[in-house]
């Protein structure tokens, strides 16, 4: 087993922060490490939570954090940072929480950001997400602003996704038109104390009545995080989707297909490991290619490494 | 020659657009489709414009497109669509271009959206481009909102990228964060009747005299779309940076460095298009997944179709 996963076994948080490490910067190691993660998995509850930026994400994952501490469970928070320009409000976010959780040993906290790596922002997050079920966490939440296809592509790993909104924000279309619909297992309208909570709410119901028929209806949850309003309901309906997701056979041909997803993605991040490395070091490629037709040479390399790159 | 390649050699207008169909479905076709289509290209002038939602982009490409027009030039534009819950505006956009240039014949208008194809949407954005500039357009623009990965890397193809900013829009610092510094060589102030210009300014000035030493000094024009005001010397902008890419050694060096990352990319698709089609159909991935460890089977499939799956 390697040694990393070891110390996990053995609760050393920091080797578990250094592990995070190796995926996110896609290290050679990392599969090995992931496939003994993976042997020594808990059972923890994925959560996923998303909205838009200033939607009060991280206030309120601060606030279910204390919820969920209340339990006597630990929790564990992977932030990420879409890299996005005009994203805003992650960093921030992650130290108003650093402050609250910093001296609990039962909550471990880590922002993650796009590093171009090859698998990729979602890929790097779903094996953090494994690698804190290995240590033990009880909860899982992944939190991202839905700013992109990277950013929603992570929400098929977890157990049950929130969507974050708050009154007269007029996402409600771009939500229907994004398909996050799709995603969504459960609405929370946030800052619940603005006025077009009826209106927003009123909406979201005829939203999941065309969208959702003939499976789970998404529950909606009003919270005021200021006032650590509706923090416990929002547990609870977590709660309650986790337990339908394992129940159902819905939820299992979810769990089946996100399984499935998760293969596919493995399994492509390690050809390109391969055929990476082979191109890279290869004369065709190294040579003056402005003006070179790049569909045609993708092709002949492609099949040399077919011919030799194995 | 491919027949769509053949027809858009003609001129055929919806030929084009089919062509661009089937490289955004991620047809079988399409390496076939975009090898001719390179062998007839022209020498277009690749533009990409990025910004936060709500930047005014939409109009200020609409105000481009009429000024590059009255050079008799002609003009694609590119809409990209990250499918984003959040990113908002870009069909109105593209509503609003329609009715302006809808009876033009020198412009060309498409939408792109994500539809997680396995080359992903940055991938097919750079293929219609130059579908575009096979078809003889002599300007090529694509637009994207700057949301996300993915729409970064769509960046990658063009020979000059505008970023559109707007005062007080706090987009500043985000920027720097997420390195858009690497791939802006203009910055534009959009709605620059508002106040917050000059500070804007000051601001990206040093931003740019921070990390661009040495390198091209990314312009800043200043317009307000509603006058039309700035339209033309933006024009001037894009035209100089267009000029310095192929004069100068860095820009050499640019194109030379996309050209590579372009072959990469598209023979991590072709790769990847084989070995989807071998796991989807292997035994070993049909059977029930939800309790095998993904990383085990990722490898071992991985494995087979290195040995069998050519």
């Amino acid at each position: 087993m390697h040694q990393l996963v070891e110390q996990i076994a053995n609760q050393d948080i920091r080797a578990l922060a250094r592990a995070i490490t190796f995926v996110e910067n896609d290290s050679i190691e990392k599969l090995q490490i992931m496939q003994d993660a993976y042997s020594i998995k808990k059972n923890g509850m994925y959560i996923g939570l998303t909205g838009s930026p200033g939607a009060g994400k991280s206030s309120l994952v601060n606030r279910l954090i204390s919820q969920i501490r209340t339990e006597g469970k630990t929790v564990a928070v992977i932030a990420v940072d879409p890299t996005s320009p005009f994203s805003g409000g992650s960093l921030l976010g992650d130290r108003v929480r650093m402050n609250e959780h910093f001296t609990d040993d039962g909550v471990f906290i880590r922002s993650m950001a796009t590093r171009g790596s090859l698998g990729g922002l979602a890929r790097a997050t779903k094996d953090a997400l494994r690698l804190c079920d290995a240590f033990g966490f009880d909860v899982i939440i992944v939190e991202t602003v839905g700013v992109g296809q990277s950013e929603l592509d992570i929400m098929k790993i977890v157990d049950t996704t929130a969507v974050v909104l708050t009154p007269n924000s007029g996402d409600v279309l771009q939500i229907f038109k994004a398909g996050i619909m799709e995603i969504a297992d459960l609405f929370v309208i946030n800052k619940a104390d603005l006025p077009g909570v009826g209106k927003l709410k009123a909406m979201l119901r005829e939203l999941i009545h065309m969208t959702k028929q003939d499976r789970y209806q998404p529950q909606i949850v009003k919270t005021i995080t200021t006032e650590n309003e509706g923090i416990e309901a929002l547990w609870e309906k977590l709660k309650e989707h986790h337990a339908y997701v394992y129940a159902s056979s819905e939820g299992k041909k979810r769990l089946e297909e996100q399984r499935k997803l998760e293969v596919l993605e493995l399994i492509r991040d390690e050809i390109w490991r391969d055929v990476y490395q082979y191109v890279q070091s290869h004369p065709d490629f190294s040579s003056n290619l402005t003006n070179t037709d790049p569909y045609n040479l993708a092709s002949s390399l492609y099949m040399k490494w077919k011919k030799e790159g194995r």
